[in-house]
């Protein structure tokens, strides 16, 4: 089947210029004026830009018992809607469990997926089977990047010289780690001095986790990776003092990068004050929303470079869910949506306002993640042979938010009522018009696993210069010296 | 006629894959696996990138009733022995001298040059002509790129309230201002303080203008392009001053871009110690070269992007020119050579030492430079319509740099004995082979000037965003204030 | 006469303990326990400290054929009557005016004074004369420092060069610059935009001295002094860009002093939205009142030490004066008052929060004053042998400011309707009742002017560095080199 | 008996006069112009300043089963041979041993001291017990300050939870926590490897404890302290990253103290790569020495006041026990020298290079600390009814420093064959002339335990503030919200 993209102005991260996109078995076959021969999908008007690639997501999400609100279907389906055609969920062994049996599991839930995916594995804990499953898992699972808690003590934190060891281990294999960056020995003993204080309400859980013992954490992280030999993926990044540290470490040649939520670029703290308590929990994720000076530190970052891209860390919970936590602040499941509202709150907010260029919006969204995570230009890019996972963006559309009329299964949004302006006319997966216009042609199952190799370019760059700067002994004749 | 590169890899600022490239009328007419008919060029072993763009460079530049040595021909010649296949000049204007009557000037001296060229115009003097003639550059010459000298007081250099002028008529037009950054009062103030304590050799013109004065006006001259509402090019950032003051800047969301040369990326100050007056004042240029903490500063900047692209500032005077300034250096010409040595110097210390990827090389020496300038991707792009302006690179050739060899017409290097690892096996300028393992087949005249639009994407969001955040007046009811 | 001051607690920049403290012939003579013998002022739950230290007022300022409301009588009386005991003036020489005339003017202002003053010179113009009159000023007159205006275009401004002769100068007299740093030449190009697209009020006063301005020409400003071979002692400083680069300074080892205001530390830009002109109007200085993120700068600054000391600039305007500036905010003559109400101000928001320590507090209001313009311990300290400029704090005391009730002769005041808690019991001065609890006791003509010497101990420190430091020629045997 | 100094120059902080100084019972009487009335001590041509504080030393520091070689008594003749007049050594509990066990054979150990000392407290575990004798240790015993190790992992080393439930029982108690901040988890990573690759040798020291991870671990500790509410003192800062981390936290109005030891600020590197192994393993300390754009930091650091004292963490092992460590570079003893030699190396280094004033000399000499450590004045002050802890510097003495000459217990000397200029003629342990022109006349079992009280000043008021910005709950009216 063939199907063409008429008269649309293609945006990427490098360019953008009129022509036509012809599609051919779910790839991009070729690009050019006035294409013809198959089935015409009309773009006059619009941006034909890559798909959004959200690389921070949690689909179906184990936790006490239940599962986060989302699954691949549901989740999939909310990321078409809103022009991002992929998600990279995270594989979360449990303790001891084998990293390959977690994979099983995850390979499970993802089938019904409507759009394209992959996975980074997380490190939850340490032991001689964790090191080699790792290989595997890099080698044969096509898996190049392993997550790492420094939050949530008791449960998937990991400590230092774990950290070293797995960032270690993931330098030998040409992969990238990736850590939340959270002091949670620091947020732990905060959260039960605060709960002692009669401190339980919602908005506890933003004291507990100020912007303090996120840079904290990141610069450690950074330190750890630094003399580990690797670059570094910082999740996430929500904050000036995390942001600071990640601009520190590139100052220096670092290779790090930081990740700013379409949720901390948007909503401050405000929120986690409000008279009503469900309103303050559904937004309670971590790290919790900060305040203005961050939110203009996180734009200037996607300016300068110094951010990379923009995720959601998409992990709903219903609020049935969040009351877990009435009376008890800690016990509010973390997390909020937002895949189907990244695309067009950061156009609203960043091109329509300047702050960004469109091709600096399909940067963040789509090709620079698409990038790092080693997968360019299979993703990421408008190219010959390229999968046509494409988004048509019609910037004249607007609406306004609501969970009513979201394809996300949680029952409220977080940008309930924000103004947005540039939505997808179409969104392509692989060539499948998925989404037309708000109507929903997503296929279940349609979606496939994407392999990631290991050995990007800046990963093998690195060990280069690692390898050159190694320490050497020095060479001596005898104790006490001969003739010195 | 038809060209094929075959049997290469590709290396773009994006991607790396093999790939035959097929050339027609100057231009790439189609890359992909096998392609034939037309005459071969065995790219075996060899990355085919876009050729190198020198975005600073002075050719046969005025000096003292003389002209700098290299003149279009042997620049360009020289430049494309290195795999550089375009240079930017700068056009000059006198005092009161018309910008239009300049261009004349610069169009009659380029047109025996060897490859592609462009100009930037340089705002010397101020007033109401130059405020016309600015839109006429940018509208009908195609020029968008104005600089401005910070430095050489009663020279070509302008005062802050013109400066101001200057770029906010730059933002009208869309244009982008750039600036050669040292503060020009306090370098001749301390020139003269130098002379008159008997500090006369070369090595005075390193102490003449110290990091500290080009972090100064790099620092003003960002300020101002703010106030104004321009972005901002920084010529030879050669300092952690000057870096310092575009990463903080940067940090803030502005729009600068910094210019390290690659005379400042690897060489250092001890040159001006030399005990042989004629080795030191060769290596006079402005800024001189810095130490080493400097030159880990700029490397780190290519790495993280604080820093864009690297150029050569090539402006090549003869050590009998040099000799102009015996026993008082201020009046030794300044400027080095560059030019034929920029790609395989960046490579070696680059490349080679895993500081930089191969697509980063290709970015700084080539695809950044056309993206800032507005002409990307008929330049700086392998891309089907784009420029053949190709180099094809064998990583495995070697030499030892030295003046004997060279293209250009001085008669040193300033990397003499440098052994470089990584040269042209071709160099193509819109498709014409001008180098061949080093055999020099350039044809004079075939370059042609090239034009480059306004209002690049940054510089209309730049707008944007300083239009949205525009001053607007409190609205009062009388004085004194009724009912308040 | 002998006074004694009994039963408080002596309170300095180094230490708090409970002593006497006996006054005789207007110098402390004894501190100690059960002092007796002379006149007793009752301290009891008092503070025993040096009085405050206004290191930057404006009194009968001329401006305009008119001058700034408050003389050197009410002045002084306003500071008297808030804990402070010694002003250090402006001695503004005309353009061309001999310096020493220039003092001549002051000398006959300020007679009536009712506490002891000193002046710091300006450096208005420059030329031969000037640089000579410097060393009078310095070495008969008793002035060691010397303020440059970066701003004030046409009027007080001074240019680079300049400014690099006199801080040179200073460097070479022992003397220290000291300078208003906003560039004045953006802020006059800032203003004729503004004025011409209708932003006419007082608000538009802040919208042309942004904080970028007075960041740059503080960078400038410290950049000149290093090259000088001068300390700098930068007035006013209101937000942290210019922190910032007094910061960078400092932590390059650089001799520089930042100054903010008592109104930039607790009041913010706001106040210049008021719906009343005059509101408004009356809150016009330069630089104008920043917001929030630039108070916390500075409170951090006076924490850590990066920020010396606390001053009012002090120029009063009547409402009347301001509205000179009806129509045309370039017209509003610049200054607010503040001298009455800086000691209670920095107290209740400073040592009652937490902020500072009370030895903190001595120090930036009085202590650091008198170290950095050289006189101290004769002022600044509770010493025996020092003036027995004292004060003696009520910590429990409270009022509400207001004009109605002020010293001051203007007729608002820019802290209406602060809440204080912490005013003077007594203030004397040179041993004087001046002020008790609210009662005025000043004494016209009782203050003396101060003399204070060149050659602080920083002052030469630097000097012997930057002569350590300073370049020297190489050693060379011939051009070209024999034997090289 | 009474002993006066006569004809010297009385150098404080703060101030520089001549004045004769009268002791009387080992405290100082009097200071004024021509006293007598005792044996005088001539102090023509020589500064009368407030004796050294070490704050930093390891006398008779158990190490596996022997000692570090200078006990109290040779360590307290060299601190006082070296114009040092009280040091502070850590009390090192033993794992699971009481605090209360700790300071009695600490007791034990100092009885011998020539001159007066105290101690800090090392939390080398956690537990209930631990936390209630911190309470008699600060409130009984006299003890202000409790010292963590990041480092030395598995032995002294707490963890971030440990870190923060004593850094908040410090502040609790109106104690500051003091940290020597490595990464312990790295620093044992980095050393397994490189023993495992064969780098065994002393230089292996430097390489296993980078410069990064002292900058980690002072950031966590910035944070952690932040967090819990507490000052924070800084032990051996030697490096740039450590610096930035303080200034950072500075720059943010926390109470954060750096100390920079005299062999950081001298010495470098380039010792470890000597070809002597015992030359290299003599200088094992940790942090080790760093290179030349550390100690620029350093001193900048003491210019601007970011860092505030300077030390020694004298730990002297003899060459003998250096050897342990051969062939393994992690069994050598970790320590240096420096308590005879810190004094007259700054003033060397320092004062006559012009980079410190002779009053900034005796504040990170000796004020500072007294400040800091809460002892101010009975020590650290010319003042009278200080403790006679005098030092008569003459600042034209010269020597070379030898191991041979000196009076600490080592066998070598890290500073051996520096020419040092300035040393003390008289050094005064309160009162008794300890050292006269380099006779030694030390009284054994002189020295007496300083008690220091809780609360400083900076402690009360970092916990005012803390109090009023701590969070409070949101009031909310039911779940979910009523009429919201
Ligand atoms: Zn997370
Ligand atoms: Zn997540
Ligand atoms: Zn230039
Ligand atoms: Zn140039
Ligand atoms: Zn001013
Ligand atoms: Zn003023
Ligand atoms: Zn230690
Ligand atoms: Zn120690």
């Amino acid at each position: 089947m063939t199907t063409i993209i008429k008269n649309g102005t293609v945006v990427t991260a490098d360019l953008t210029y009129e022509a036509d996109v012809k599609i051919e078995g779910g790839v991009i076959t070729e690009i050019g004026p006035n294409l013809s021969g198959g089935t015409e999908l009309d773009a006059t008007g619009c941006y034909v830009m890559p798909g959004g690639i959200d690389p921070h997501v949690h689909l179906e999400m184990p936790f006490m018992g239940t599962y986060s609100s989302d699954d691949f279907e549901s989740g999939t389906r909310a990321a078409l809607a809103g022009g991002t055609t992929m998600v990279v969920d995270f594989c979360l062994p449990s303790p001891e469990q084998s990293l390959l049996d977690a994979i099983q599991m995850w390979d499970n839930k993802s089938t019904r997926a409507n759009c394209d995916y992959s996975f980074h594995m997380a490190i939850t804990w340490w032991g001689e089977q964790v090191f080699n499953e790792m290989e595997t898992v890099v080698k044969d699972r096509g898996i190049n990047t392993f997550k790492h808690f420094l939050a949530y003590k008791g449960a998937l934190m990991v400590n230092d010289d774990e950290l070293y060891a797995s960032f270690q281990r993931c330098a030998a294999l040409g992969a990238t780690p990736m850590v939340h960056a959270e002091n949670g020995d620091v947020v732990a003993e905060l959260s039960a001095k605060l709960l002692a204080e009669g401190n339980t309400g919602p908005e506890a859980h933003a004291y507990s986790r100020p912007s303090q013992v996120e840079g904290e954490a990141t610069n450690r992280a950074i330190m750890i990776a630094d003399m580990a030999g690797a670059p570094l993926y910082v999740v996430h990044t929500s904050c000036e003092e995390a942001h600071e540290a990640i601009r520190r470490a590139r100052m220096q040649g670092k290779r790090v990068w930081g990740e700013p939520l379409i949720q901390h670029l948007t909503l401050d703290e405000s929120e986690y004050f409000n008279q009503d308590w469900d309103h303050a929990a559904r937004r309670v994720m971590s790290p919790p929303f900060r305040n203005k000076k961050h939110q203009d530190s996180l734009w200037a970052g996607l300016q300068s470079g110094s951010l990379s891209v923009v995720a959601t860390d998409h992990c709903a919970f219903t609020t049935e869910q969040k009351r877990f936590g009435v009376g008890d602040f800690t016990k509010i499941p973390n997390g909020t949506g937002g895949l189907e509202d990244r695309m067009p709150m950061l156009w609203t907010h960043g091109v329509e306002t300047g702050r960004l260029t469109m091709n600096e919006f399909v940067a963040v969204t789509s090709t620079n993640i698409a990038k790092i995570l080693n997968m360019y230009p299979k993703k990421g890019a408008i190219i010959v042979g390229a999968d046509a996972d494409i988004l048509v963006w019609d910037p004249e559309k607007e609406k306004t938010i609501s969970a009513g009329a979201q394809q996300s299964a949680i029952d409220y949004n977080v940008f309930e009522g924000q103004q947005v302006r540039g939505l997808p006319r179409f969104t392509l997966s692989r060539g499948h018009v998925s989404i037309h216009d708000g109507e929903v042609k997503t296929r279940e199952g349609h979606g496939k696993f994407v392999k990631r190799k290991p050995n990007a370019p800046v990963n093998a760059a690195l060990s280069k210069w690692k390898e050159l700067t190694a320490p050497t002994p020095v060479k001596r004749t005898g104790i006490p010296a001969t003739g010195v």
